[in-house]
Parts: C-alpha cells; sequence; structure tokens
C-alpha cells in the first residue's frame, strides 16, 4: 500500500502520475505549504529535507521523485514504466532520469528559491544565469528528441516522459517556456493526451498546464 | 565490453570504482580538460553536456555517473553494490543515489563552475550560501549515518557508498571538509580500506584523499 505526500503541481506530480498509470492503490496526504507544512517535526520524520514528494511504501518513508519514479516502475512491470533489465534501453532510462534530476530539477530549484543562493530576489545577472542553465537542458533535449524522439526513449512513452513533462510544465511562465522547443512541445502534447494526465490534474485541481 | 572516458578525479571516480569493485573488463579513454576536450566535436557526439564520464557499453555512449553506477551494479549482481529487486533496501539505495546526484552533485558545480553562475569568481555571500548548500547536506547525511550507519544502507558496504565517497572527496579543500562529520569520518576510512579505492588512485595518479 502506498501513500503518497504531496502538494499540487511540485515534484510529487511525477509520482502521482506513475501511481495513476499503474493503476496502484494509494492514498493521497496533502502537505500545505502554506502552513509550512514540509517542516514540521512530524513530516521531517518521514523527509528530513522538508520537501515533497515523500512515498510511504508498506510503511517505510522514501524520497527524491526520480527514484520514486524508479521504484514503482520497477515493482508493476505491466505498466511497462521502465524497460527490463538485460534491455539496453534500460540505461538510456536511468540515463534520462538522472540527468533530468541532476541538471533540470536542482537548477529549477534556483529559480524558485532565490534564498537558497542569499537573495530575496536574484539580481538580474544571477537570474539570466539561471535561466540560461534551464534553457541549455532544452536545447540538449530538443536535439535528442528531434533526432530520435517522439519520446526520450524513442517510438514508445515509458516513465521518464512523466518526469519531462513534470518539468516542463514548471516553464510555463518563464520567460522562455519548454513548449517553444517544437520537439518537447511535440513531446508534451502526446504525454497530455494521456488519461492519468487529465485525471491528474483533476485529482491536483490543475489547470490543463 | 566497456570503455570509460575519464579525467582523474572527477565525476568519472563513482564509475572507475564500481568497475574494480565489479572486477569487469574495461579500457579507459582519457579526456584531457588542459586541452578542452570534453567540448571536442568527437566526445560531445558521445556526450552532448560535453562532461565525463561517459561509459561507452557495447558501442552504446550513456552518461551520467548516477546512472551508470545503477547500470554497472544491476549487470553484476554478484558484486553486490545494488540490492536486488524486491529487497527494500533496494528503494533506500536508488533514493540515496538520486539524492546524491541532485542534491550535492549539481551544489558542487556551482561551486566549481563559477561563470555557469556569470561569474569568474562567486561574490562572497554567493559563495558562502553555495557552500551552506553543500554543507547542509553533509547535516542531513550525519543524522541519517550516526543513527543508521556505519554505511548508507546500515550495516553492509554497497555502491552509493562509492557516489558518496567521490563526493565528500570533493570537499578536502573546502572551509569545511565533510572529514569533520565523525560519522561521514567514519563511513571514509571504511571505505578508503577496500581494495578497489586503492587500485583507483593508483591508475588515476591520486593522493589517498
Ligand atoms: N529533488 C527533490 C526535490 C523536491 C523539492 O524540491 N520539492 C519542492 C516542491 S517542487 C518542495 O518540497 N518545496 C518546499 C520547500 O522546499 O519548502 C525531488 O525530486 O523529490
Ligand atoms: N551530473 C554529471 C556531472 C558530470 C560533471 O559535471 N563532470 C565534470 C567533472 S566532475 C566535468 O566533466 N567537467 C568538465 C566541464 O564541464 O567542462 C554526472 O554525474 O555524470
Amino acid at each position: 500500500m502506498y501513500t503518497l505526500y504531496y502538494s499540487p503541481g511540485t515534484a510529487s506530480m511525477v509520482v502521482h502520475l506513475a501511481l495513476l498509470e499503474i493503476g496502484a492503490d494509494y492514498r493521497l496526504e496533502y502537505v500545505d505549504f502554506d502552513k509550512d507544512a514540509q517542516h514540521s517535526a512530524e513530516y521531517l520524520k518521514l523527509n528530513p529535507g522538508g520537501k515533497v514528494p515523500t512515498l510511504v511504501i508498506d510503511g517505510r518513508p522514501v524520497y527524491e521523485s526520480g527514484a520514486l519514479l524508479t521504484v514503482l516502475a520497477e515493482r508493476h512491470p505491466a505498466a511497462k514504466l521502465i524497460p527490463p533489465p538485460g534491455n539496453p534501453a534500460r540505461d538510456a532510462w536511468l540515463q534520462w532520469m538522472v540527468f533530468l534530476s541532476n541538471a533540470l530539477m536542482s537548477s529549477y530549484r534556483l529559480w524558485f528559491y532565490p534564498h537558497e543562493l542569499g537573495n530575496a530576489e536574484h539580481p538580474p545577472a544571477l537570474r539570466a544565469a539561471v535561466q540560461r542553465k534551464i534553457e541549455s537542458v532544452w536545447d540538449q533535449l530538443e536535439a535528442h528528441l528531434s533526432a530520435h524522439g517522439p519520446y526520450l526513449l524513442g517510438a514508445d512513452f515509458s516513465g521518464v516522459d512523466l518526469m519531462l513533462i513534470m518539468l516542463m510544465r514548471w516553464s510555463r511562465n518563464m520567460p522562455r517556456p519548454a513548449t517553444e522547443w517544437p520537439a518537447l512541445k511535440r513531446l508534451a502534447d502526446l504525454v497530455r493526451a494521456r488519461p492519468s494526465w487529465k485525471r491528474l490534474c483533476e485529482l491536483e485541481g490543475l489547470s490543463d498546464w
């Protein structure tokens, strides 16, 4: 049994999408950022970094959205979210999962949490540099997808596309949203047409983009 | 057959350590940072981000050190670098692998590559903020290891400890090296006593720390 500690539209989205794709039974626990619930003593016991998501799996709390995507994908092979061991596409899947977390999600953290770099708001040059870091990832992904898409693994949808769509959505109010890159836009349109996306938007109360 | 594109002491270390732990056959290809070889047209075909490591697996280039550690660990189960599917410790392993990449390695990138945030050298306040980001990870890991160590998974060594030792080593010239946290120091001493560490230092021409 799974319990997902989540906040709408945040890094918990990819885990929620994976649960919906799998058709697993799960319970949602809302973590109220307005009340700073992510830093309550009780929540910090589950997630000492004070972040969402946390997934409680048979009583054990686990964090890091990319890891949780991998765990769920492995535990539910019928959903085909990750290629099985022995398939070379699995190596590419792991590459993209770690790359999205390491290069892209961490840069969003800089973009959305300027106080972690010491300012209430970034000075313009720093803000531009963080924007460049994020856009350079879109460039790299665009080159890959336009040659080898439409999905990250090629012809077939997989769980890493769920991670990418979440990260793309976070750019929608940025100076240059990810959907301005055509192969990224095509991937987003494909993933947003899936029932899991529509259901997620209903359940989390999100606009379709 | 494996070919590792590496530069001594960099993010390729964890992949090199994993190859040594496994006892796999591999070939090393030196990427000469002094000549900016990581940005040569030829290398960018293997690794469009222009970074090391890249591991070529049966002709296919794969990148991201955390992903490569996972791939090698899965392909060589006898080395016991990752708990097998179905073991709850596997979830924790994946959590630490992604966490180290997302929260720690990405902050090192800011520390060592100030130009990516727009300056030849960080202004002091920004430098202090990046240092705090890195040290907050040592705090989080120390709390975990002092309660549940000596290794990240508890009583038993695993591949994520190789990732941690590499990241700890990178702090050795920082204002407060990771070895000042006692449970981290204990883990480092244990991992540095392994034959793979000694052999790596010889092969890459590194000081023992
Ligand atoms: N690397 C983490 C990132 C988690 C993260 O930064 N979550 C944000 C929301 S997107 C959060 O919890 N923010 C609240 C806070 O930091 O106070 C993961 O992928 O799970
Ligand atoms: N997230 C990547 C990081 C790779 C990385 O930043 N490597 C550095 C060395 S530690 C590099 O190649 N630097 C050369 C450069 O960026 O020009 C990984 O884990 O593989």
